[in-house]
């Protein structure tokens, strides 16, 4: 077997940042006065100190490059080691959760998922609120990391087709990925700061403008009120709009734009256009639907509309309103839109408009060559041919995606969740969205009544999602083990 | 554009060959003395002449060979072409049903999906029943011939890895056509005597063995009585399995058995393996559910989720039970159990077993890949590798079905229908199942009571499921028609 100890090295350190993250929360709990700070306190040390003793342990094995089957482990390792120790919060706080409710509210955190299983939002101790807004801020920059440095090198997906973008691809996968970290993490502390802004400027408090920048930006969802977004006004929920749209893009456009100034590579992009032609395609299609049933009228309906697509289409998970009242359209609607996704590279998840662009690449080839057959014919994409094992990579991925979701599904459903509830608990897992349909899990409910088996099938599905399927699914094949 | 008379004149054959199959349901109807044989004399008689002139419009145009364009023309507009017919004696007999649902009940017969708008069977003309039974075993040979002649020669839905299988390719297409469906014939013709010859001897009458015996062998599900196999007993019911079974196979394999006497190439055959394995952990684990929730135990335990698992593997769609009330998991897997399917070259529909051993085959190398990125992988299929084109054959099919699927739910939610009245009627429709989910469409229940939009968009998904997608697709381009 190959040597572990360069991965748990890194995990390490990484889970003693985020004991030191832990910080913040104890100072806004010393701040709000209600005696909550020793939980953070406490927190923090068991986290700062497990990371440590990890690293140190691991120490003299470190090397600057990873074997394939390192980064493998890396990548799966860290969105399983940072939960577990991002739970505890939860466990020891005033929520006072099980293990399992804790597992998964970090997991929904770190994976930008946004589910919860918490109730009373209004009531909690603001260094827990904020906690929550940490875990999604910081999943969110490190799938960015994640999906411009790990997957494209680990050729999962389909992501390789952006491999050598806008960054040199030949530097070992560490100090590149500190490299692209520090670039990556300006863009994101502007957007967040912007956007925090903009909200103070809408009405909203300092502290929830800060929590609600994190998730935003984060494409995350976790909100500070049970009401999620349904207690802000209109200008607040078109800030939301602006702020979700962009934290769906790739990231790899914003650090070009910052250093040539030239918005031409953002304006050709083609995973950009078809993002916002998907979005304007759905938020007219809603608006009409909302208007011609008579249930809203002019701003409000369009408003509504856009809020909860772009919501939905960006994997945010915001709700301003129950959709789940909106018709048997709505719901339909919601429900598949959530598999789209926004842009690969960005935080948002679920299939990505790239795959989609792909496939469909590729069925246009399919259909010429079935209507010619002695012709010959390749997929493009951005003009240039696509390789048959980005295809195959992107298909494999596809094809896992719709198999998991139909298994995942049966499984909950053994669990003894209905119908509805299975299917959309899976797919919103899977997808990174949140909310799910029907009255248990949908946009006005929560995932507390869910029993814990199901709760450990969903933290998992989350996790499968956000490291787009392969990379997890690869360390699981006795191969990999014995390379 | 192409010369579409050589098209029209197959068609106008075969829509002539419909009408003189009506004399059947009309000398069981006088047989049975109700006064109801005039509607199927009436019928038969514009059906006959129908088809005759549109023949002779077009018979000085006739060529041995068709063009790809005019193959794929042909193939939609047969099953465009006879619903039409097959809906008159709905319209016009005792049924007296609006056009719309009389298309939608013979679109469902000739696609072998088994959706029905009729209830009150018990009390209908046997005529109608007859006729209903005739629509899918006349479906069923249909599709046999189409997947073993023309998909392949097209190209369609990776159907192409059949082509040089037990027949020579190097023919004409018509009389290729027309060697095949003589010796299919004689298969089908025989498999369902020994259908009804063992439906008599469990006990059930003549006339309901022969409908039952050709709905079965057509994977159909047009039952007699509106409880479906309910009226039956467990005799009745293991005879069912043995035929749905055996009519989810791949005919190829009967016609070699019977000229070879070799049972080899059954045994060997991965996707009659792959279906056989397929059902058995399925029959197993619903067993397991059904007795330990306290349900049924024994042998009924046993029989039931044989019987309905299979019913819906292969995509007959019979059901002996209502299983809408056997919990949420029941529910759940057989709604996925529907997308899976039986063999290609048999009647059964779906996606179909090749193709997911196919797509695995694919995904199995990708994790290969991605853990071996400079080693080189083929997925193999029965020990021969895969052409790429094969399989980005499958792929397009698979991507439109899951496509078309989402697509078609928003659509029918569109009208109306609730979430899950809209995903299990889009799926029951595209992969011509019969059954859906749900109070309204689900086993104990029937379509009738949906808006005639949804009807037509569900007669649309039928035919596109029965015809692998693409073969539909295709007729839709402007390329199509410039060539
Ligand atoms: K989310
Ligand atoms: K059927």
């Amino acid at each position: 077997m190959f040597d572990i100890r360069p991965v748990a090295y890194v995990i390490g350190l990484l889970v003693a940042c985020l004991g030191a993250t832990m910080v913040l929360p104890m100072l806004v709990d010393i701040a709000e006065g209600k005696g909550e700070w020793p939980v953070f306190a406490e927190c923090a040390m068991i986290t700062i100190l497990a990371g440590g003793m990890i690293s140190l342990a691991c120490a003299n094995a470190v090397e600057e490059g990873l074997t394939i089957q390192q980064t493998f482990l890396l990548t799966t390792g860290v969105w399983v080691a940072l939960p577990v120790f991002g739970a505890l919060p939860f466990v020891l706080g005033a929520t006072q959760a099980s293990f399992t409710d804790a597992f998964f509210e970090a997991m929904s955190g770190l994976t930008t998922t946004g589910s919860t299983v918490l109730s009373g939002l209004d009531e909690l101790p603001k260094g827990l609120l904020l906690w929550r807004g940490l875990l999604q801020w910081l999943g969110g920059i490190g799938i960015i990391v994640v999906a411009m440095v790990f997957l494209p090198e680990l050729r999962v997906g389909g992501m390789q087709i952006f491999r050598s973008e806008g960054f040199d691809t030949m530097g070992k996968i560490l100090p590149r990925a500190t490299q692209i970290s520090s670039s990556i993490s300006t863009i994101y502390v502007s957007l967040t700061l912007l956007c925090a802004g903009s909200y103070i400027a809408t009405g909203m408090n300092t502290f929830d403008a800060t929590v609600h920048a994190m998730t935003t930006v984060a494409t995350g969802g976790f909100a500070n009120y049970d009401a999620s977004f349904g207690v802000f006004g209109p200008g607040t929920e078109y800030v939301a709009v602006v702020f979700m749209m962009l934290a769906a893009l790739p990231f790899v456009r914003f650090v070009q734009l910052s250093t040539t100034r030239d918005p031409g590579p953002i304006l050709r992009d083609s995973q950009i256009r078809g993002f916002f032609s998907t979005a304007l395609v759905l938020v007219v299609l809603v608006t009409i639907w909302r208007m011609q049933s008579g249930d809203a009228t002019g701003e409000p309906a369009f408003r509504k509309a856009l809020f909860n697509v772009v919501s939905i289409l960006t994997g945010t998970g915001y709700a301003s309103a129950d959709y789940g009242v909106w018709g048997p359209f709505a719901v339909s609607l919601f429900f598949f839109v959530g598999l789209i996704g926004g842009c690969a590279g960005s935080t948002a998840c679920s299939v990505k408009i790239f795959r989609y662009q792909l496939l469909f690449a590729s069925i246009r080839v399919q259909l010429r060559r079935i209507q010619a057959p002695n012709g010959v014919f390749v997929p493009r994409y951005e003009g240039r041919p696509v390789s048959d094992e980005v295809l195959s990579s992107v298909i494999s991925f596809f094809v896992f995606f719709v198999v998991t979701l139909g298994v995942l599904s049966v499984a909950l459903a053994l669990t003894g969740l209905d119908f509805i509830t299975s299917v959309s608990g899976a797919a919103t897992a899977l997808a990174n969205v949140g909310p799910g349909l029907g009255d248990e899990i949908g946009p006005s409910g929560n995932f507390s009544g869910l029993n814990d088996t199901a709760k450990w099938m969903l933290s998992f599905a989350m996790l499968l999602g956000r490291l787009e399927l392969l990379a997890v699914y690869a360390i699981f094949t006795a191969r990999f083990w014995r390379a």
